[in-house]
């Protein structure tokens, strides 16, 4: 098959890849609205949505490993698409965070009873969605600069969601615990989310400059790598 | 190059990925013995390995693209490759979790204070880990069919995180909540090992059959599908 056709059939798949990561972003959003009360869906809305990017999800695996088998590509487009792998997987990920949140909100209905709302929840929204969109523009753009940042702007949700802890325990001593867990139990989803954010950055990174990043930390010039897999702050519930 | 080289290289590079899961299932045994106070080891050194862990990742990883790039392989040896990927970040997750859970036992040091140890925990290690033996095992023998029942393995650790967390509720109204909630963290962050071993189950499975059952929860004939990257229980915390 002539390179122009598999050029275009790469495009189109990172085109998929985006289009999926704009309906990861708005589930997110409509989680987080749930979640401070300012819903415009129900929560089984978004379990619904989850099955079809569960579904293009695999679609992507499955294309991304043919344009493989059938092309055999070499250097920066075997890089793209092993990026594209990974990138599926961590969006996969983050859209089962926003599944997480709405069951979290069903049942905290369940209860009855909802504990007051944490403000920082839609600013460390606001946050990992703008990491997040960044990260799929980083790629977009082969832009290690801004991939390479999108780590301390990750550091801002998670001193954001250990105020939220901090808070939710003094709920604790008078409101309903096990609301209170549910309501730190979104608070760390969406910390969750950020982190997915930036190992898609540190992928790019990777796919740019063709030397991972991943794990090193402080060890980074601008100690901004590290692995994201843990969790997030000394308080993570 | 020669198919027997890269068969051999290939065989290499699975003898790697089991060692390194021989590693991450120590990290866990020493973790969960740290979190129920029978440590044979400091929690630092845990942290200490994980670098390694990390570096290995990486170190697969770069080979596994390199084998893709210089024998461009195809059919079963390129699923083959794509899946040692995935395995691979699958198992430095599991490490991750390890690290958190000593992490959470280097908090309630700190506090000075130890909740009651929740009996479960000891029989969730030993599932977690047995579950994650065996999906390594089920890689090296493409064996689909203990591959498929990792899941109902994977629930009997859900119910068990669950019993935990309503344990630790009752505690919460007597002891230290957030001593409480670094208990609940530690059982969480069990849970998901187990669920990393289901999806190396389900990437084993893909791998055999060439058709994926990620996703398919309840459509899949054993029904013991569905992504495992979710909150495992309705209390997770």
């Amino acid at each position: 098959m002539p390179k122009e056709h598999f050029d275009q059939q790469l495009d189109t798949l990172k085109q998929r890849l985006l289009d999926m990561s704009h309906g990861v972003e708005e589930q997110v959003a409509e989680a987080v609205a749930l979640a401070t009360r300012q819903e415009s869906i129900e929560p089984e809305e978004i379990l619904e949505r989850d099955q079809e990017i569960d579904d293009e999800e695999v679609a992507i695996e499955e294309t991304a490993i043919e344009l493989l088998a059938l092309h055999q590509p070499m250097a920066i487009d075997l890089r793209t698409i092993v990026t594209i792998l990974k990138i599926n997987n961590d969006l996969e990920r983050v859209g089962d965070h926003a599944v997480n949140i709405a069951e979290a909100v069903l049942r905290l209905r369940e209860k009855g009873e909802y504990p007051p709302v944490p403000p920082q929840l839609e600013e460390m929204n606001r946050l990992a969605r703008g990491i997040l969109r960044d990260a799929l523009d980083a790629f977009v753009n082969l832009d290690a600069e801004t991939a390479r940042q999108l780590g301390a702007r990750d550091d801002e949700v998670d001193a954001l969601h250990e105020s939220v802890f901090r808070v939710m325990l003094t709920h604790m001593l008078d409101e309903d615990i096990s609301a209170c867990l549910q309501m730190l139990l979104i608070s760390r989803n969406i910390e969750r989310i950020a982190d997915h954010a930036v190992n898609i950055g540190e992928d790019v990174v990777y796919l740019v400059q063709g030397r991972t990043i991943r794990h090193t930390g402080g060890k980074d010039e601008e100690g901004e790598g590290g692995g994201r897999q843990r969790d997030g702050s000394p308080v993570s519930a």
